[in-house]
């Protein structure tokens, strides 16, 4: 039933669909391919939330040459009433004869419902086999987990030299990496719909933690400051554009120093958790109703220790830089208390990058599933 | 004048070399291919110290067509008499028309002779390019080191977690890697003449240090404890076999602790160097008189800083477990005070291996030399 050719032209949805990773959020990506046989007579990706969806979009570049065309595309298409009207319908209205879908939609609510009314209304749909379908899947892990979890997909990210140094004994810690690394870092800020660092790293290096590169465009930016205690003085860097940054404390609302910071037009969340700390899942949470589907969680070491120690770490990105620091007492990527041997967290399909002298490693957390109990 | 068939050639004649990697210690590898045009005759490797040499041995093989072929060989033919008679001459009784070389002789008080020996009787010889010559160079860094700096290569090995953690914070760390990982780390110990460790390592993990995978043959391997104070006692499993095994100490010869260990059977080194440390290079020094062309360094993670620091480590070998483990007080792999940033050894010519889930990283210690000072 499933030629060669389909998987191809699948696979060329999911690439069309990639232009869209910078500008779609809190929308998946998408990518359509319409074609008779192996012939392409459209293509079409999604491109910002409130645009036009994938399908539509081909639908209309196809134009008469749609009816008895098939559809490729990287994702189920959508029945409900969005910020756009449901694809599913101007897909039969089309005259479309088959579709090859590379993933279902992963809102256990709805996943499916697209194919069957699709089957319903005489269309023929073909769906991806394993490959194709976690390659899609992958592509979407940030919408996914926002979905599915009802928080955001988080990725850790460190810099540390060949033998996992962050900072020397003495503290100093910039530019461990190079040009390459440091452009690859940034491009993540664009990706993630929100940066996370913890008081200690605003204490030490103030960052900004703007976006620089252009690739967003004007999607939003949230800059967000854990400061449990609210050490964080209200003329760091990452305050001087009041919008868009966030701090979250365990201080009470009605703290002087929370009512500071908000004076000064900045965003502030108490949120205490167990014994005065923060409590990290309620912030996510947070985060998720706003919209927000990722974050880029760039330290200090105890930051991510927390996010890790937590379970809420999907995705690492660790750079390296070819250089051996050394020092019992120099700085690791993830700090805190440590996991026992037996109950480190495992990273799988590990990716490796050169960038420049540089390298980056690239890695899914494994979650860790209960054990399936055997039937009776 | 140098077609690409005679590179091929060099290439090959440094994948025959290839193969006495694990037994040809304190030689350097080499392998020769005799062809005529691309026409392979006869092929040979140096097997082992002691045995022929590639060049006689290739001879012997090509017999009576050797007259008028190419000679490809991995190193410079030799001009003087070791252990066997020097190739020059036989190369040159056997009517060799040319030879074609890829590295010369490392030894600076030899290099370059072999070729113009064999120039004087005639024999065109061409020399690879750098590429090739590179290739050939890097497959017998240890030999080269040896012969040229009077001292062991020196390989930092370490394993660590993708956080650079070698141990849990309680202390924990067998297995942090897996079987695939473990084997090619087993495969280093066949390869290097010699394996060293500190006190604390035989303390905490009382490792053997064997050889096990049978490789090396019945080459013979040096196993070092580093025990500046001895602490190690006489019962720890390195010592269960006293051939071999070596302790080097800053203790005096007379100390009770050195007699009960030479009472053992155990060698003992007493290099006292400044305060009461042990005196590194006169150590490797003394190594290298006893013919030992390499030493792997396996830990622990303040006997490394030590190499580290005294600038005596040619080269690095990281295998990454796909874990993460936390914990500000985990030891990674190169403990001591550490460098300030701005004079951390770099390291060049990084090669990323898979190891099952695991992965190793390798790269060569850059050597720092000297700014060349502008003519006046």
């Amino acid at each position: 039933m499933k030629s060669r050719g389909d998987d191809d032209l699948l696979s060329r949805a999911i690439e069309l669909a990639e232009r869209g990773r910078y500008t779609v959020s809190p929308n998946p990506m998408v990518g359509a391919v319409i074609a008779r046989g192996r012939r392409v007579l459209a293509e079409a990706w999604h491109r910002r939330a409130g645009g036009p969806h994938a399908e539509p979009a081909a639908l209309a570049r196809a134009g008469s040459r749609a009816p008895g065309a098939d559809l490729h595309v990287s994702l189920e298409p959508c029945v409900h009433f969005g910020r756009t009207p449901p694809c599913v319908p101007a897909i039969v209205e089309a005259g479309i004869a088959r579709v090859f879908v590379a993933a279902r939609d992963p809102n256990p609510a709805v996943s499916g419902r697209g194919i069957r009314e699709l089957r319903r209304a005489g269309i023929q749909v073909i769906e991806a086999g394993p490959a194709l379908r976690r390659r899609a899947e992958s592509q979407n892990e940030k919408f996914r987990t926002w979905i599915r979890e009802r928080r955001p997909f988080v990725l850790a990210k460190w810099a540390a030299t060949l033998d996992g140094k962050t900072a020397a004994t003495s503290g100093e810690s910039r530019w461990i990496t190079g040009k390459a690394a440091r452009l690859r870092a940034l491009l993540l800020r664009e990706e993630f719909d929100a940066v996370l660092v913890g008081s200690g790293t605003v204490l030490a290096d103030d960052p900004q933690l703007t976006r620089r590169l252009g690739q967003a465009g004007r999607r939003p930016h949230r800059r967000i400051v854990l400061d449990g205690r609210l050490r964080v003085s209200p003329s760091a860097r990452v305050f001087r554009r009041p919008e868009g940054a966030l701090v979250v404390t365990a201080r009470p609302e009605k703290d002087p120093r929370v009512r500071r910071l908000a004076a000064r037009g900045i965003e502030v969340w108490s949120l205490p958790g167990e014994r005065g700390r923060i409590d990290l899942p309620k912030i996510l949470a947070r985060l998720a109703g706003e919209e927000i589907t990722s974050v880029l969680v760039e330290g200090g070491a105890d930051t991510l220790w927390t996010f890790f120690a937590a379970k809420l770490v999907d995705r690492v990105a660790v750079f390296f830089a070819p250089r051996v620091l050394g020092g019992s007492a120099a700085p690791g990527g993830v700090g805190g208390g440590g996991f026992p041997l037996g109950q480190t967290p495992r990273v799988v399909d590990v990716e490796h990058e050169r960038l420049g002298d540089d390298w980056l490693v690239t890695a899914r957390v494994e979650r860790v599933r209960p054990r399936p109990r055997r039937p009776k």
